[in-house]
């Protein structure tokens, strides 16, 4: 099983390195992880930035599976490209994975950086009036229930880790799921 | 051709008006909008959530193409559930157009809620140290050039809106690349 590795790791100044010890992760469990760093892009090009697209669309047609970081990125929510990505391998009919390095339920999250209140009418709202999603989740409810029925539910710490970006134990977690998930298909496969 | 209508106008106090002029603009270029509060959901329900995932992923099953509202929602990207939707229906082999009503860079907008400056090898990062992508693009790449390949490109206003969530121009330019597209597909079917 290959797992296409998402998140916004490949924005930290060790990126490369983080990909090693995911991908090392997986290896441990029987699969295969796919980082986005191991497609050779020259960022000095004028279509750098599509030829990063390509080479990810190509690298997750090329996956069973996605494990992807929803840790809060720049706000109450995770990385916009990785939750790109976990709808693009949701609508390509592949087995959706995720944690968050951050636990908190949404309402939460928002009140870090916004003044939430709640309306005359009952429901939670932002300083601009607009609705704060308050179902109990961590994120909008798309990407946490898409995970339900594509995959496996969302994986969160039981104590937030000391390193958000760089503690895996979630992640391994994840691999976990997917090497189970592995193994019945090889099962079936053999009943077949 | 049916198109869903994404974006964060769900959680506008006048949401449900804003749905019912966008469906009104797809009805004058004779295309059919699907807008998520058209599924009846009892929010009081314990599983409304999930009823509410569930009917706007039928929803985009039904469509033949997306328009995404991406203009930056509570922080310097779209939002997240919208940013899902996109990535499901270009996993789904749909049409992909969107617009944002803020049509500002990427650095820009994270600017305003972060320290950007730069790392000693060049590029721009925030003050946890993270990459702040730079290609010119107002959102992460993989959602511009998600529209790029699988639909048009992002449609951004000449001078910012006086309403960023409800000035619908830039939604109707969308609208109109999207019945275009509709009537090449109708000339080619009738061609075969």
């Amino acid at each position: 099983m290959k797992i296409y590795l998402a998140g916004p790791d490949v924005f930290l100044p060790d990126a490369v390195e983080i990909g090693r010890r995911k991908a090392a992760i997986c290896a441990r469990h029987g699969l295969i992880g796919l980082y986005p760093l191991d497609n050779i892009v020259d960022l000095a090009a004028a279509n750098a930035s599509l030829a990063i697209f390509k080479g990810n669309e190509a690298m997750m047609d090329a996956a069973d599976a996605i494990i992807a970081n929803l840790t809060p990125f720049r706000g109450p929510s995770a990385d916009a490209g990785t939750v790109y990505e976990l709808g693009y391998m949701a609508g390509r009919g592949k087995l959706c994975f995720a944690y968050s390095n951050d636990a908190a339920l949404y309402p939460e999250r928002v009140a870090r950086s916004h003044a939430v209140t709640k309306a005359a009418a009952g429901h939670l709202i932002d300083d601009e009036g607009l609705t704060v999603e308050d179902f109990a989740l961590p994120d909008n409810l798309m990407m946490i229930h898409c995970l339900d029925l594509h995959g496996a539910t969302l994986v969160t710490p039981r104590q937030p880790p000391v390193d958000i970006w760089r503690d895996l134990a979630s992640f391994e977690a994840c691999v976990a799921r997917a090497a189970a998930r592995a193994a019945t298909v090889r099962a079936d496969s053999k009943t077949d």
